[in-house]
């Protein structure tokens, strides 16, 4: 029985550490923690129970949909995380004279779950915790040696530490320490990509009376053409906005906003009924600090026994709201092939997951771009309004046939790289339907059989 | 007069310091001391007149062209350059059966040289020394912090050496120490890409009579759809020879040949006129290094007063011969910059440098990619050859209104953003004479008159 007494050992001896114990990193630690390794996550930031969350510019609230539920639920975390959001069922758009008009997300009780960062991150390193997860913060990853598996951190009390571990994960984010070794290996490809937009996170506070100072149940939308600002709502009543505006080189720019008088110029000119609901704005405008948006691809994510996840591998800009969701669906996805093959085969586990995976995230990043032109411009244009009534009522005649490429991504687990497919068919279907002069009045009355059986007729070709 | 004083001064402290000694660092720091700036060249290799020239699988000779020429004749280097050449008239195609034929790349007597990497690099060291530049060689940067302007070299003698340098300038190559200090600076904008072959330098000797085994006079190249061979002629009467195959996932591909047979076997078959004449292949295939190719792009090339140049900026795969030849013309435009603006102006220069000089080398990369599907495919293809023949026609009927793309490259110093752009309609042109059913009979016989006259009419729209 000596060989059975080496595989005890070998599962003994099962350490995994990850680098970033952010949302995925966190999420992963506990789905690991299941399959019986030894999980430690090592974390640059300080332990924010301890020191008040701040992570500058990035408390912008995530806004949680099927694929995050997925991976939540497969953990047991559905109720614990559903305490702390906000159901949205739709965009509420405001036009420049504040009038509003509502564009319902799907059917029925569809949402999307508006939820703070750092409260979910919170509870997530607490339940990691919980289950036995070593988390160790303060411990900044300065390098990663990929021919020894060995990672030196720099911690504030004791100086360098160096560890060595058989099998590293990176979920350290867009700026992944363990992604910058591998791009040092020979056929390792890499792409960063800053768009011309940054963003600034500002507040609706609750009203005197406590309450919501606007519709709690939907994403808030000024979409102003080339820039918008977003609310999103929070469990304390009050809203948290994004402000997306080019940085330089446009009329509304970051780079022309030189005092308060600016701010307010612009928000009495282009927002003003949510200029009437900030009260901080000129304060908030020069304290918070612009940030950058940046949206990232590589490939490989593996070498050897080392890995990327999340937004290591596939940093993607916020517009579709999947960045997390689709760092959680990897978790979700990866844990489905460790279920398959074992906790000792990672290289075959992590080779397997990479040529399936990426194919998906590529397609959830380029949605993502594609859909800031959407957010800002097109939510203002009747037409754009009407061709999501089309839309909606394809899908409700026909529910298996017609999927809203929105729907596809935000309340399916179908892979988004099929949705991306689907979604341009769709798309050229429905150009032609647009394209006819008199569909404003007749849009009721078309032949939505048609429709359909053309994307019949566009998929055999 | 204090101001005068001061001037001088300053004129007296205008160190700069470039980061590599490779051929592009070293023309630099000649054209930089010939206005009168202090500099000094760090340099990560030993000094390859002490210990022998040699560079891992980079030793691919050169082909030189005019833009190149131009860049070394204004500091009156031709000559000297001119010794170390031999000029390449056309392409020799070898097709499967040893048969030959010849395409000449210009007209008349243009021609593009081949030229040693080793014995180039060593040339341009000594002229900068002898102008007074001083080279630091085996000293590695290990990073610079681009706050300070400091970097950081590992040194064997000393250990760790730190200079500070008010204008830093980073002619260090596709793998740039300087680019990945300016990667982790917020918007900056990176694309490293590998493309899925690789290449093995081989070399074909002189005959035993002391003779060239083949054409000297030619670049050679043995076309073979998915993968080829080329050769280039040296002035010892021997050739270097490279193989360019996928790494993997091929019919014939670097990880399919395991031994000497495997290589002899994918030769006799392929190659054979050129096999007969590589008594050393088995041997060199073992010895020599598998080398992959990388695409780089990145913006912006500058952060105050440090900047990229060549390689580092730019890295392009050698398709088209244009990489040192590039890089030499980058020399020359910042040099012609620096004479209207003096070199007291840094932060202007650079900037002006990056955004004039960006659209011409993102158009060079492009065509470098495009060649080598012409290279390796199109141009064992006989309708390829007609084409080619057509157009030389073209442009010996109307020399300034028809240049063939090459030519605009190759043998102009037109903006090769420009001669992106005129290619591209002169394809699109060339495209529908040579759908032409009829045209292999009845070629000489078009109205080459009309199909100049489409180009102008193409233009106006």
């Amino acid at each position: 029985m000596i060989e059975g007494v080496i595989e005890i050992e070998i599962m003994e001896k099962n350490e995994i550490s990850i680098l970033g114990a952010g949302l995925i990193g966190s999420l992963l630690s506990i789905y690991l923690k299941k399959r019986g390794c030894d999980v430690s996550v090592y974390e640059k930031r300080a332990d924010n129970r301890k020191v008040g969350y701040k992570e500058e510019g990035r408390s912008i609230n995530m806004a949680l949909s099927d694929r995050g539920w997925k991976a939540l639920e497969k953990i047991g975390m559905t109720e614990k995380v559903a305490a702390l959001t906000i159901p949205m069922y739709g965009r509420r758009i405001h036009d420049e004279h504040g009038n509003t008009s509502f564009l319902p997300y799907g059917k029925d009780k569809q949402a999307i779950y508006s939820i703070s960062r750092g409260k979910f991150n919170q509870l997530l390193v607490e339940e990691a915790e919980n289950k036995g997860v070593k988390i160790f913060f303060d411990h900044k990853c300065e390098s990663v040696d990929l021919r020894t598996n060995e990672i030196s951190f720099t911690v504030p009390e004791t100086g360098t530490e160096k560890i060595h571990s058989k099998v590293i994960i990176g979920s350290d984010g867009a700026y992944s320490s363990l992604r910058m070794a591998m791009q040092k290996q020979v056929r390792f490809n890499f792409r960063q990509e800053y768009i011309s937009h940054g963003y600034k996170e500002l507040s609706i506070p609750a009203t005197a009376e406590g309450e919501f100072a606007m519709d709690p149940n939907a994403l808030h939308i000024w979409p102003r053409g080339m820039f918008m600002l977003i609310a999103l709502p929070n469990p304390d009543k009050s809203f948290t906005c994004t402000l997306f505006l080019p940085f330089e080189g446009a009329k509304v720019c970051f780079d022309k906003i030189n005092d308060k008088r600016d701010v307010e110029g612009i928000f009495k000119n282009y927002f003003d009924d949510a200029y009437q609901l900030m009260p901080n704005l000129g304060e908030e405008f020069f304290t918070n600090p612009t940030s950058a948006l940046i949206n990232v691809e590589c490939y490989p994510w593996v070498l050897k026994q080392a890995m990327l996840i999340g937004d290591a591998s596939h940093a993607m800009v916020p517009f579709y709201g999947q960045g997390m969701n689709c760092g959680f669906e990897d978790c979700f996805i990866l844990d489905s092939l460790i279920e398959k093959l074992g906790t000792n085969a990672w290289e075959l586990v992590f080779a397997k997951f990479q040529k399936m995976r990426k194919p998906d995230t590529d397609a959830i990043s380029k949605l993502a771009m594609e859909n800031f032109v959407e957010m800002r411009d097109a939510t203002a244009d009747p037409k754009f309004l009407l061709r999501k009534k089309i839309e909606a009522k394809l899908h409700s005649l026909f529910p298996n046939e017609w999927i809203p490429l929105y729907t596809m991504v935000t309340f399916s687990d179908m892979p988004y790289s099929e949705a991306y497919t689907q979604g341009k068919l769709q798309e050229a279907i429905m150009d032609k339907v647009m394209a006819n002069p008199l569909i404003t009045q007749n849009w009721d009355k078309l032949d939505y059989e048609d429709i359909v059986n053309q994307m019949d007729a566009a998929k055999a070709v």
